[in-house]
C-alpha cells in the first residue's frame, strides 16, 4: 500500500561530543522516507526545498521508490536550515539556528495520486499545515499518523488539538505526553490522549524505548543499547518512517502487527544514531534490518517457569 | 538456599506530590528482606536499630522467615532516620534530613549460621562496612551482590572499588554506571565495570526498567507503566530483594534464571511504588506476584514474521 509522507526536507549542522557535521542532509520527511523505503517502494513525499538542495539527493530518494511529484522546488529559494549542539550526555540539545527560508511559504498541494494513500505520516510541522494536508485526502485512509512537539503545545495548543482529533495515531515523547495530557503517569496520559481522538498513541522515550497504547492494551519496546551513539538527530523521524513503512508494506493494523512495526521503527532508529545525518540509513541491507529486529527479540526474551 | 541481607533498618519521613508519610518504616534491609520473603523463608538479616524501633515490625519480619539474630538493638539508641521530598515529576528528590544515630556505630557481626549463606545481598552502606561483611563469609557463596550509590563514588571511590572487586554482581543506576566507568554508553560502561570485578551488572533505570549485563549477553527488562506511583522510596532495594530472593529460592544462576529473577525484582518494585513505605509490600499474595510477572511477559511480547 502507498505511504504519503509530509514534513521538512532540509539542511542540518550538528555538533555532538563525537564530532561536527556541517550543512548535511536532514529534515523529518527525508528521514521518514529513507527509513520507510526499506519496507515499501510506493512512497509519495510532499515537501518544499530551495534551489540549493542537491539534485543527487533527490535522485537518490527517487531511486528508493519515493515519488517527488509533491516536492516543490523554489527557484532561487533556500532550503530550511537547522543547527544544533548536543549536550555532553546526548540527552539534551540546544538549537543554535532555525532558518525557515522556503518553509515559511509551504503550502502543501497533494498530487492527485497521493490523495488516496492508505497510510499517511504527517511529520512535525505547524498544526495548520498538517490540517491542510488532511483536508486534501480522499477519506479512504487506513492509518493517519501525526508527529508533533512541545513547541506547538506552547504556542498553538488549540490548532494542535484540532488536528490531533482527526488522526488515528499520535507520536510524541514522554514529556510531551505529560504536557498534552496534564498527567504524569503515562498510563493516565494515554487515556486522556485517546479521548482527544487518536485510538493509537506511541510514546517515544529515546534511549529508553517506546510505548504503544491502544484501548486497554499496552506494549513496551526497548531501545537497543548501543556501544556508540554518534548523532541522535532524526531518530524519532526514522522511527516513524520505519514504523509506517512496515505498516504500509504489510497492510495490517492488527495490534500484533503494530507491535512488529514498532520494532521495525526501533531498529531503523538504532541504525540512524550510529552515524551522522543519513549516512548509515542510506547503506543498510534488509538482512541487517532483519537481524537487528531479531536482536530486539533476543534482548527482551525470557521464559517464566 | 539461604539469603543474607545487610543494610539499614530505619525510619523515613517522605513527601511526594501525592501525600506525606511521617516516621514510617524504611531502610534498605527492610525492603530487601520483605521483598525476598515472598520467595524464600531462609533469610538472615544483619543490621542495627535503636530501642525506638517497634517490636511489632521485628515480629512481622520474623513471621516472614527472617532470622534477626544478626540485628543489633542498641539500648537507649535511636534508629537511622531519613527524610526526603520528591520533586513534582517524581524523577528527583531532595534529602531533607539524614540522622545516622546508631548507624554511625554499625559494626556488623555475622551470626555463625549466616556465614555460609549461599546468596548475599549487601545493601547500600559505607564500602568499608560492606567489606567487613565479606571478611566474615566462609567463601562458599554462589552469588554476592552489592548495591551502592553515587555518594560513595564521590567520597570513597578507592574503598568502593576494593569492595566491588570482591562481589559477583553490582547493582547501580544508569547515572552511577556512567560515573563509575567514565563512559556514557551503558554497553561500554558494562565492559569497564566487568573489568573491575563483578561478572554480572544490573543497571536500574527506574521507570525505564533495568538492564542485566553478563559477558557479551544483555537483557532489557521494562518497568511496568503504572497508573499511579505514590512513593518511589525503596523501589531499588525492593527490586534487589525480589531478585536475590528469587535466585536463592531457585538456586540457579544460569542466565535464563537470572532473567526471571530480574522480572521477579521488577514485579516487586512495581508493587512497592504503588503505596507509601512497605504498605503494599506487606500485603501481597503469591498469585498477585505471579500475575504481575506474567504481565511483564505480556507487556513486551511480540512475534516476528
Amino acid at each position: 500500500m502507498s505511504l504519503l509522507t509530509i514534513g521538512t526536507v532540509a539542511f542540518d549542522s550538528i555538533e555532538t561530543p563525537y564530532g561536527k557535521a556541517e550543512m548535511v542532509i536532514g529534515g523529518a520527511c527525508t528521514y521518514i522516507s529513507w527509513a520507510a523505503s526499506y519496507f515499501t517502494k510506493d512512497i509519495h513525499l510532499v515537501s518544499i526545498v530551495g534551489e540549493d538542495f542537491p539534485k543527487s539527493e533527490l535522485d537518490a530518494l527517487e531511486s528508493r521508490g519515493v515519488n517527488l511529484e509533491g516536492l516543490e522546488i523554489v527557484k532561487g529559494g533556500k532550503s530550511f536550515f537547522w543547527a544544533g549542539k548536543y549536550h555532553l550526555n546526548m540527552n539534551g540539545r540546544d538549537t543554535l539556528v532555525t532558518d525557515l527560508n522556503v518553509l515559511s511559504d509551504f503550502n502543501p498541494i497533494l498530487p492527485e495520486v497521493a490523495k488516496s494513500s492508505k497510510y499517511v505520516m504527517l511529520g512535525n510541522l505547524t498544526p495548520n499545515i498538517q490540517a491542510q494536508v488532511l483536508d486534501q485526502l480522499d477519506g479512504s485512509q487506513k492509518m493517519i499518523a501525526l508527529d508533533t512537539m512541545n513547541f506547538w503545545m506552547d504556542i498553538a495548543m488549540d490548532d494542535l488539538k484540532n488536528v490531533i482529533k482527526r488522526v488515528n495515531l499520535l507520536t510524541i515523547n514522554d514529556d510531551e505526553a505529560r504536557q498534552l495530557s496534564g498527567e504524569h503517569s503515562l498510563v493516565k496520559a494515554a487515556k486522556i490522549i485517546h479521548e482527544l481522538g487518536p485510538e493509537y498513541l506511541v510514546i517515544k522515550k529515546g534511549e529508553h524505548g517506546a510505548l504503544l497504547f491502544h484501548g486497554e492494551e499496552m506494549f513496551y519496546a526497548p531501545a537497543m543499547p548501543l556501544a556508540q551513539v554518534f548523532d541522535p538527530t532524526g531518530a524519532g523521524d526514522t522511527f516513524a518512517g520505519g514504523f509506517m513503512g512496515y505498516l504500509a508494506s504489510t497492510n495490517d493494523i492488527s495490534m500484533d502487527n503494530m507491535k512488529r512495526a514498532i520494532i521495525a521503527g526501533s531498529s531503523m532508529a538504532s541504525f540512524c544514531v550510529e552515524d551522522f545525518s543519513l549516512n548509515k540509513l542510506k547503506l543498510l541491507s534488509l538482512s541487517e534490518i532483519n537481524s537487528r529486529m531479531k536482536g530486539f527479540k533476543d534482548l527482551i526474551h525470557f521464559d517464566l517457569l
